[in-house]
């Protein structure tokens, strides 16, 4: 996977920042090999929302990824099977169809890819293998139509295709026309006037830098790319030791070069507002708090307590419409599927 | 609350079962007090699908009774906060409405009582009073206006309130229309001629003595009533043993009367094919065994494997139609609600 140091991204995106407010897509690019249609969509949407192919039964894609609200789970960090706790804070499913990597280290180039990550983690959902994953979903004999519905007659029931069905049901998470999509789109009375304040205290403090483009979560890459920061980049302020935010050092877990420790994938900030608790550890529980760490970390500015309540309007400008979900009927479990 | 002893019950219902195939109702009947509105089902659904008032924030109505599927979690027992795992097989959800107690020990007489349980029971939803549980919804502020447009404006916001929408949102989980539904009906060609077949084995067997009825759990009783029988009937059969299917006494945990051991609700039949796997205790995992078990240890009749086939076959025609469900928004989540 290619991504961009952090310093070419530095000159890049304050190039590119200025150009223009971006509003949200009504539709998530694919991959070429993986193209939506409503078949995989549906099975995906399937797959995500049965927690059958975890080692208890009980976890599935939606349990931390629950879109009846911010597409998290509302905890510090993930509770997976047998009740264990995992490291880091779950990040939204909402847009993640918008950014070039996935996980909070970018350790995966696509959806695809992402899918596959949590089955086989024995923290998360706990599967021994992805074959046995998918000797589960074979087991359940109702799901081969929708397999094949969406991949074609043969041996459709693999986990690459059941990985694709979930990445495309993904891509249709996508929140557009928030008030802020509205507003850039030309509808002026879309916004109150402490939001257009707070859109300018965010352009003026350099917050977009970093968060920039759609999703802001900077600009629109190659899928694989990744947009990185250093989180945090001025590390003597006292918040980054009470929240903890140094200790996971991030994309260094993944390449062990020196040169990414305690760098992450820029996150989006839409629908902040249903996100909490927020960073890569979920320690910061309020957004003013998000907010002043944020300026002070990777700006090293001060806000003002009136500046921070402006961006804070701005923010839930982010939150657009969520599109009805309807849930699937999964077909039905042998008795002996979970031993 | 009353009950019948299951002396009097072997009676009642050997009389009044010969009557009539019933279909199910399209509507469940809902008590004076706690009238089914679309306001009440609206808060219930977003209730009963919300992890949030659980003591880790993961586990749900929804979690232990999956309407996309049977209505239960198709594990032998439930696993609830902390990966705790219960005693007992989650019962269905769909057309609990039609039971005149709930639970599998009928410990409650109605499905706004049952509502309350799984809140504060230590390994299921963990939380430390209902009073805590409901602190928990007031925190969302969002909630607030869905219980006042239920239950009118002033102290809505109520655990007893809670559990009537809960209750109504489940008087909706209903599953018309099934093969079976069509041919009491009048639609002949709704069953095949096996299903027919079983259908007469079914009756004549005896089975019909407890599994009567619209839901084939007993004749229709005012709520509170309950209808229970004693299983196993004839304890000496092999697999009785083989499935500890004695060693949770039943009823006799809640009454403490040595006539209550062994003493069960009698459980609907309704959507057999997707609760495997079977009985209180979740042992018994084909719906081969689990027919045969019950004409050994009910009725001292050993059925051919034939017969077992035929009834199999009629239960699955006791399927019905699942309304389609659409997902709830849940309002967002403050930062400090689960510390």
């Amino acid at each position: 996977m290619k991504f961009f140091t952090v310093t070419l991204l530095m000159c890049l995106v304050t190039a590119n920042a200025i150009a223009a407010w971006e509003s949200l897509p009504t539709e998530a690019p694919a991959p070429a090999d993986n193209p939506t249609t409503e078949a995989k969509v549906e099975l995906g949407k399937m797959l995500f929302f049965d927690p059958r192919f975890s080692a208890t039964g009980t976890v599935s894609c939606f349990s931390c990824h629950n879109v009846m609200e911010g597409g998290d789970d509302h905890r510090s960090s993930s509770i997976g099977v047998h009740g264990q706790i995992g490291g880091r804070n779950a990040p939204t499913v909402w847009n993640a169809a918008f950014l070039s990597t996935q996980f909070w280290d970018g350790r995966e180039a696509t959806l695809e890819d992402q899918a596959k990550g949590p089955v086989t983690n024995p923290i998360e959902m706990g599967m021994a293998s992805l074959e046995d994953a998918i000797e589960r979903v074979r087991a359940i004999s109702g799901y081969k139509v929708y397999f094949e519905a969406a991949f074609g007659a043969g041996d459709a029931v693999t986990i690459d295709n059941a990985a694709k069905a979930v990445a495309a049901y993904e891509r249709t998470l996508i929140t557009p026309n928030s008030p802020y999509d509205r507003y850039v789109e030309g509808d002026r009375s879309a916004l109150s006037v402490q939001a257009i304040r707070g859109m300018e205290t965010f352009e003026q403090a350099g917050c977009m830098s970093c968060h920039s483009g759609a999703a802001f979560a900077g600009p629109a890459l190659p899928m694989g790319t990744g947009f990185f920061m250093k989180f945090p980049t001025f590390p003597d302020r006292p918040d980054i030791e009470k929240y903890s935010l140094m200790e996971d050092e991030g994309r260094f877990t993944v390449t062990g070069n020196v040169a990414d420790k305690n760098v992450w994938r820029v996150p989006t900030l839409r629908n902040l507002e249903y996100t909490a608790p927020y960073f890569h550890n979920g320690t910061v529980k309020g957004l003013d708090d998000a907010v002043r760490i944020m300026a002070q970390s990777q700006l090293n500015k001060d806000l003002s307590d009136a500046e921070i309540a402006d961006v804070i309007a701005f923010l839930e400008s982010l939150s657009g419409e969520f599109p009805q979900q309807t849930m699937p009927r999964l077909p039905p479990t042998p008795g002996d599927l979970l031993e």
